[in-house]
């Protein structure tokens, strides 16, 4: 028995939450442990709580569960430390897309505009990163750090620089996209092995085996024969639409999960300048997004009715099976010294990803035991997309990273200047003090000078 | 007395070859040495060598002055290659711009298309540089390879990490802005001291020191006081216009020489958008142009009429006074162990500029001497300026070169996607058939597939 403590930062997240509780639930391994949930919002965090509550009853799982809002209570002891945190919300990522659009701006590649990591919502998780990094350091310094809550990239590599005694790592769940390839393919989950290094949200299938062998030719064969038909039941901007394909033939590894879906920004520009080329592309990322923010706010929804009707079942509605999230099995391998590779966002310290900068994130395959997490070297993307992560994403993140530490305004029109959709600086200048002059923005306003 | 023989590839260009010849005449360091002019244009070839014959009478120097078209004769038993060959002419270059601007493309951090390092004109460069460095391996494999011929950022990457045993060093004489800067705030040449790291066309004056004090107040001070009456009289993309100014109130430093004029590649695009807003920056890349192939064209036409009045001084038209080039200092220097700090390219092998990949092209200062060019460590660019320097000036030279050497006709377009004027994918693969199926452009269109 491994006893440890789990502390869930923004725990009101309710599906995240109980997928995690389950996934623990499921993990006997860790029986005794603590799992501490905190958010802010106490409505939330109180139903997530009896939700919760009543799922490991239900599964008679031997689970210390507790709640605060409280951060430093929560962080107390903490072996793991999951932030899974959204200060700012999709309300007001929106009306900055709204205003971004009478600029110009379009999804596509557009990464700190038409993206769910706007400047204007990375700048609030910043600060709550630093405040939570800060606790960390006086309430569980041993403790692991494990980021799920975006902006991953800026995010991992902010704090790996500022907290070196802090182990940090950061999750994302963009990579599972390799079993939905695999699926559609009609390879069994169990039987594929893969490396898809990058950075976050940018993402490169490199070696794909099925059952030992080669399975780029299972791809090629596929979207030879079946593409086709595929796309024309797949929902607009899906990840293994036509231009996931056409990016795989033009560079010849294959775009995973979120790398080209309006989730990771809709990388490249190109296939998104108009709606009639998005058309021919079968892309929609504003019909992606809404059809994103619909499905959240119907879980919501489903759980706060769920969280009323006290008599109904709780696994009834979320099956005891576990999820393709690697969270409880990081935290399993590190506590009970389980080996096991899992892709990890960590910095790119041994050169992991060759051509990244040696002190920038990178999303890699990790060995995670009880020694820790480390990386595994591989071979990198091919050239011109190396060219392109250091271009589109290292860039513009540590401009956007110097904006932030210097408080410097200036830098955030510089942020602007590397979007492709910027037409002048004058009007870049404008965007940003729209922006800015949000009323609820004051904290950026002062920051920023 | 050192006497080495000094090759000069690309002797035909005559303004050049003069300067060399005056600076060397002026080295008596160097008395006794052989200077051998190498040029397939066997005309031009003769008029510099009977000017440059005249000259060295004239002078009563002691030099052997040879020439041959037979590049192996001349690089034979060299101590020094200078290459300044330029194989595709500027009527090519021309060409290709007026295509260009059919399709969008603009003067302003174009670097590829409008530029003198179009991709149209570096393909002919990088295919001559690897067969004189073939040759120099075979015949002269001890000598200095001294590249001045465009592309140096692409160039001196590419054969740093090609030829690895010869010794390889780029020279620029942007960087001598510096002087034109100290002349225009009235500071003595000789009493300034500084330091301008970066890549090549891409430089900034980081540390600026008169008679050992910090000169950047005297900037500041010429800016308040005198930039506006300057620019009143000053031509049209001046290096010290309010384009450059606006730059370094931007970024703390100051852009030297070409770095953000039309020769270097007009950075950034924001000044370029439209004739209005290049016309309240003082931009006129184009006039800029026009004017420098019209001096160009007017100097070979006074040197053809010189060389044909023998009757007439050759010191008269070219004073006998040291020029501001580095390259005969750079060779005195390694010849007669004489240490000189000097400007050059060089790869970033020990991280002289950080943030720049170590096998990527710097320019930095490095001290000189028998030992060799040991690169001199330089606290970089403010963190923004490194950015863009990797964005626009490491990716798409990645992406160039990686075409080049891949044959990848492919990777040429993805060299166009990097370009900020590049509308569309299809307009841009429709630009590269154009100038592909240019008629001379019989061997480009072989290489590419």
């Amino acid at each position: 028995m491994n006893e440890v403590k789990i502390s869930i930062i923004g725990a009101g997240s309710a599906v995240f939450s109980l997928n995690l509780v389950r996934d623990i639930i499921l993990t006997p391994n860790l029986n005794g442990s603590t799992i501490s949930l905190m958010d802010i919002n106490e409505e939330r965090l109180n139903a997530v709580y009896l939700l919760g509550k009543r799922y490991i009853n239900e599964a008679n799982a031997k689970f210390k569960f507790e709640k605060t809002t409280n951060r430093r209570e929560s962080l107390k002891d903490a072996d793991f430390v999951i932030n899974t945190a959204l200060v700012a919300g999709h309300d007001r990522l929106k009306k900055g897309w709204e205003i971004a659009k009478k600029y110009g701006y379009r999804f596509g590649g557009s990464f700190h505009v038409m993206h769910d990591e706007a400047f204007w919502i990375n700048f609030y998780q910043f600060k709550l990163f630093d405040s939570i990094l800060n606790d960390v350091l006086e309430v569980s310094p041993n403790a692991w750090y494990v980021q799920l809550a975006n902006p991953v990239l800026a995010g991992i590599t902010y704090l790996s620089r500022k907290y070196k005694k802090v182990k940090i790592v950061g999750l994302c769940h963009g990579f599972t996209g390799v079993y939905h390839l695999a699926d559609v393919l009609g390879l069994k989950k169990e039987e594929i092995s893969f490396q898809i290094p990058g950075v976050n949200h940018f993402i490169w299938l490199t070696h794909f085996y099925y059952r030992g062998e080669n399975a780029f030719p299972i791809i090629d064969d596929w979207i030879r024969k079946e593409a086709t038909t595929y796309w024309k039941k797949c929902y607009p901007s899906c990840d293994l639409g036509p231009k996931a394909i056409d990016l795989h033939q033009k560079f010849g590894v294959f775009p995973i999960g979120d790398t080209c879906t309006p989730g990771g920004g809709s990388w490249p520009w190109w296939y998104h300048i108009n709606e009639e080329n998005e058309k021919r592309w079968n892309e929609d990322p504003k019909a992606w997004w809404e059809s994103y923010f619909a499905h959240g706010k119907r879980r919501v929804e489903e759980l706060i009715n769920l969280s009323k009707d006290t008599s109904a079942s709780v696994s009834n509605r979320f099956p005891l099976k576990k999820s393709n999230e690697i969270i409880v099995p990081l935290i399993e391998s590190i506590v009970c010294d389980i080996p096991r590779v899992l892709q990890v966002n960590i910095q790119n310290s041994n050169n992991f990803v060759p051509g990244i900068p040696s002190n920038f994130e990178v999303e890699i395959p990790a060995l995670v035991s009880k020694k820790g997490i480390q990386g595994i070297e591989t071979e990198g993307l091919p050239k011109p997309l190396t060219m392109y992560a250091i271009r589109d994403r290292v860039a513009p993140v540590e401009v956007e990273l110097e904006a932030y530490e210097s408080k410097n305004k200036e830098l955030l029109v510089e942020l602007l200047m590397m979007d492709p959709w910027t037409k002048s600086r004058e009007l870049a200048v404008n965007f940003l003090e729209d922006i800015l002059s949000l009323p609820y923005h004051e904290d950026m306003r002062k920051h920023y000078k």
